[in-house]
């Protein structure tokens, strides 16, 4: 299996698109993320909408352009919810990006985990600990938090991106994007971003509104990490700390334009 | 019908009585903008609190000064005790205000801010394509952004209040505030705000805290359109991005004195 | 019955165990306060974790270290899932903290909170209008705002230490953690605090963090307070109103090194 470095000139193609066709991402993430989300996404260049019930969930994911399933803090109405969302998605043929927030940590949460994975994700965006758990080979990390470098996940994800014909981003000091046979790696970034809660999970929303301006999902996918990276970079020029870094992180997703990646 | 715009003078002493007062606010708001909710109340000078369970939404909101309902994340739970808070906020005489997300983009949503609009609120603010849609004139914005300007959905939101008996507040790069007869006018402001989430849903929070300290309703919910776009200018003088301006705001919402507006 | 403050030396020693030991903080918290929670937790050097589901709360606390239960926005589902984790809690006899947002404002409410006194927390953190009304003294302050000094309530938070067995933490200008017998003093801090949501709450998920490392719950208790109160001082050196704070405040817990306290 080849593993190339995501091109300049693919990001900054990706990144042009997402800042002129400005997709609605209907989110549906975990309680204590929703803020930094919805602010990531206009921050970067896309337009978030969190609709919530099941009442509605499915409608609106026949109006967005694509779909975020953050599974951080499941619960029966929510999954619901997310279910709808998704059945549409697949109807529809809309992208849609599941984040298995703390897989192979709880029993009860891996099953919920896996009535998503069974219906087949566009894109699985996961720590180390997390696809390695999926993969079938861990038990995975400290609650939400990955106990393994990114690297020891890319067989794993590879193996898992085949095995279940999705594209599969292990994210962490180097990004591996790969749907089983092309990897695409994406390196840089800078561990502060762990100390604020919610980078992960808004990547993984990044993720899906890139999807819905493509059919390349693995460049789309590579260009939302490789964005998030750039601008943790950027962040840690002025930040002193995580909450610093947090504001700086946001200005610094609103100021990067698309050749600053050629 | 004539448009004024909101005087100086009435703005600082619409600011001197909440500083004075500092009213409770019971906000039964979207999951996404809480704590930006809680934290403009707080930084404004009002006293927010978030009950949202049935038994007791409706008792706290008879030991509130005003009420907000933000239908942005509406599910059948909840539905029901802000219905409770409504029900004791008529009862009792106390003002409520209505922020109708997504008004006309999603039929059951639709149905949901009905059954509010019907109870008749002291305030409905929205953005326009959300008051075009309550007026009965277009099917709604992009996801939760507007997709129209404020002057659009002027007329609408004239005939929107005297329809309703209400006051109605459209907001965008002009809000208007009208009772259908009288129409206070505040321009000024910064885009900026819309790359934030909750700047909107605050700003309908921050009308009940105004509304909770005077009869003059009209004047109280243009005085907190006035401080919002106040604070938004003061804010881009120190802002790099949408990360900055967050925290920037809140501050400027703070430093700003009731004199600032003479 | 004594106080003293609480020594440079043991509190020093207790962040060098929380930084070596990052524990795992399993929150149980309010929907505002989120995400501050967490990043607080995070910036301080523990490892926060929100599993909110009846199916998987107790089994989470089984492998936390410490176990927060806040009480600001109450529902039954939530309660259910707080219930378990708390009984998983007391089996395996892990740490847990109970911080009664409102108590004494809401009958409703204070029977909620009852069923959690009566399982006797390891701790109980709240302001002096809350900790008031547990001890059957007051009727509460306005909304979450203590109407009441911390020093009012000193001698009742010490008399419901006694009663209940278990420490109890009666935050404000000054913080006394008290056991009923033995009572440390914490003096500092920044009223700017009390202008950001979730300072209060956030501190409630230190308390269980610092418990979680040592089986000294007093000295842990007062750590987590001198802590705090020592990132307010820091953070107020560079904050120009609460939206500067709440940063500095994440980059100061961050910042603060165990020798900063001898």
């Amino acid at each position: 299996m080849t593993i190339s470095m995501l091109s300049g000139n693919s990001a900054s193609q990706m990144l042009t698109l997402l800042r002129t066709h400005r997709p609605l991402v209907h989110c549906l993430t975990n309680e204590v993320v929703q803020e930094i989300t919805a602010n990531v996404l206009l921050a970067a260049g896309a337009s978030p909408a969190m609709v919530v019930a099941e009442e509605e969930a499915g409608y609106f994911a026949s109006i967005s352009g694509g779909i975020l399933i953050n599974i951080g803090t499941p619960y029966v109405a929510r999954l619901k919810a997310m279910h709808a969302a998704v059945d549409t998605a697949i109807e529809t043929n809309r992208p849609w990006v599941l984040d298995p927030v703390a897989a192979g940590g709880i029993p009860w949460r891996d099953g919920v985990i896996n009535t998503f994975v069974e219906k087949r994700p566009t894109v699985i965006r996961g720590n180390a600990s997390e696809i390695l758990a999926l993969a079938g080979e861990k038990k995975g990390g400290k609650g939400v938090d990955s106990t393994n470098a990114s690297d020891e996940a890319l067989e794993a994800a590879q193996r898992l991106a085949l095995a279940r014909k999705v594209i599969v981003a292990v994210t962490g000091e180097t990004d591996y994007i790969t749907d089983g046979i092309q990897t695409l790696s994406v390196p840089g970034g800078h561990p502060m971003a762990t100390l604020v809660v919610g980078t992960g999970c808004s990547l993984s929303a990044l993720v899906a509104g890139f999807c819905a301006i493509t059919n390349d999902h693995l460049t789309a996918t590579a260009t939302a990490c490789a964005l998030a990276k750039k601008a943790a970079e950027k962040a840690m020029i002025r930040a002193h700390g995580p909450g610093s870094f947090h504001n700086e992180y946001l200005d610094a997703l609103y100021q990067i334009q698309p050749n600053d990646f050629l």
